[in-house]
């Protein structure tokens, strides 16, 4: 399956997500895990082998032992930054899901820099994102009024 | 906003609806209702108007009173016949939604030849959206076993 960039922003636009979220592992030590996702039900499993295709990095599985939807998922802080980062900024997003991406950027940058292997680091990333989920969750207030 | 023909398919493949449906009005005829609609949150309404600048036709509005979701729709049989399919014809949908998107056709040609006004016509088209719908649900009925 050949994918069109735009094809692939459009549907990010619609379907994609961008997320963090720090653990704490058995050693007390702190791990910030970025991931950008795109879920789909069964049927259209073809189209995230074709995203992992383009993007040549990610894997596909599925969503949960008992789920009908698959996941394209990356993980890794260095191929999000060399493959993911670099192509939402040539072909950019439309939707206010651009937002998202450049707090997400702003992540991953961090990490890139190597400020999230120290606890200060960490510190700074929650606040971060705290005030990200903040902004976010005004907007679903808004929607309960 | 510019919007990208191949950023619309990838927007319409994650977020795009491809119904019809029949209704009898107080005069006991029916009528035949296509309609191409697409949602979004208040927050991105301006992709729904970019969309309506792209094809020249349709209508923005509330998702209902109450809602924070505002539609893209357009429901005239012969916009859809000279705007929307030429578009998704040479721009092809690479979801499953193609499926939707080729029986929505067979509707609106229906339509266009006029076969709609006749009673054979209705019950013909009756026949077509059950067998539609219940394709669809043959893929929901396996979702929840």
């Amino acid at each position: 399956m050949n994918l069109h960039a735009q094809w692939i922003t459009g549907f990010v636009d619609g379907e994609g997500c961008f997320s963090v979220s720090i653990v704490k592992n058995e050693k007390t030590k702190y791990q910030v895990m970025p991931e950008f996702i795109i879920t789909q039900h069964e049927r259209d499993i073809q189209i995230l082998y074709g995203l992992k295709s383009y993007f040549q990095c990610g894997i596909v599985k599925k969503n949960g032992p008992n789920s009908n939807c698959y996941v394209f998922v990356i993980r890794d802080y260095k191929l999000l930054s060399s493959r993911i980062i670099p192509f939402f900024e040539i072909h950019k997003l439309k939707t206010k899901k651009r937002i998202d991406f450049e707090k997400f950027r702003y992540v991953v940058n961090f990490m890139m820099e190597k400020k999230h292997l120290s606890l200060t680091g960490i510190e700074e990333l929650q606040i971060f994102l705290k005030k990200w989920r903040s902004s976010k969750r005004k907007v679903e207030y808004k929607d309960q009024e």
